[in-house]
C-alpha cells in the first residue's frame, strides 16, 4: 500500500477551543491552523509532532458522527491516518484483500487532503483513513 | 516539554498473532520486534511506520490493564506515546501545569525506553505516555 507515515491522529472532542491551551501549554505544541470541514460536520484544529498532524475534531451538527462518537465513547483518539502514494489504488488494493472501504473513491478532507476510510470492522477497532496530497 | 515526535501508538488486540497478517499484507508494514512485557502483563508487537511506532498490545493475563480497556470499551487504539528529551522533568512540567501523572517517576517499557504515563482525565480522554531512550 506503500504508506510512507502517519499522516495524522483524530482526536474526537466537544470543544477545540477548551482543550487548545493543554496542548499549547502542557504539551508545548502550536495550532498552526483551524478549518471546518462542512462535510463532515466538524471543526478541526492542526498541531505539528514530528511529521504527524494531531487533528482535533469538534462535532458542529449533532448529525455529525464525531458527535455519535463521543456520546457512545466519550473524547479521545478516533482515528488513526495514513499517507499513502496514491488513495484509489490503496483502497482498491485493501478490497482486494477482503477489507471493507467506507469509501469507494477518494473524496476532499480537511487542509486540502483526498482521503478515504476503511471500515473499523475490517481494521480491527481501529478507524483507518488513507490520505494524500493532491498533485 | 520538548516533545519531538511520536514515539508510538499503542493499539489494543486480543491477540497479535491474529493481526499482524493485517498490518503486514493490507498495510505492508513489517512486524520488526515481539517482546513480553512482564511488568505490564502484555506482550507487544512492533512495527514502524515513517518515524513511529505501531506497538499492538495484548494482555497476558485478566488482569492486565489492556484486558479491562478491551472488555470495556473493544480493540482499538489504546495509547499515544511522545517522544520528550527527559521524562522526569516532562512529569514535573506536566504536573506543575496541574495535570495528573499516572507514574510520578520514569519507568522501563518496552523496547527498553524510560516511560511515564499521564491520567487520562487529565489529557482530555486521550491516555498520553511519555519516553525517552536511555542515556
Amino acid at each position: 500500500m506503500d504508506i510512507s507515515h502517519i499522516e495524522h491522529l483524530g482526536i474526537a472532542v466537544k470543544s477545540i477551543e477548551e482543550q487548545i491551551p493543554y496542548y499549547e501549554q502542557v504539551l508545548g505544541v502550536k495550532c498552526y491552523n483551524i478549518e471546518e470541514v462542512a462535510d463532515q460536520k466538524v471543526k478541526t484544529a492542526f498541531f505539528m509532532v514530528g511529521q504527524t498532524k494531531i487533528e482535533l475534531l469538534e462535532p458542529t451538527s449533532e448529525e455529525s458522527t464525531i458527535a455519535k462518537f463521543i456520546e457512545k465513547r466519550g473524547e479521545g483518539i478516533h482515528h488513526i491516518a495514513f499517507a499513502v502514494k496514491d488513495v484509489q489504488s490503496a483502497i482498491d488494493e485493501a478490497q482486494a484483500k477482503g477489507v471493507r472501504a467506507i469509501d469507494q473513491a477518494p473524496r476532499k478532507g480537511a487542509e486540502g487532503l483526498m482521503i478515504a476510510f476503511l471500515h473499523p470492522k475490517s481494521t480491527n477497532g481501529v478507524l483507518t483513513e488513507l490520505c494524500m496530497k493532491p498533485e
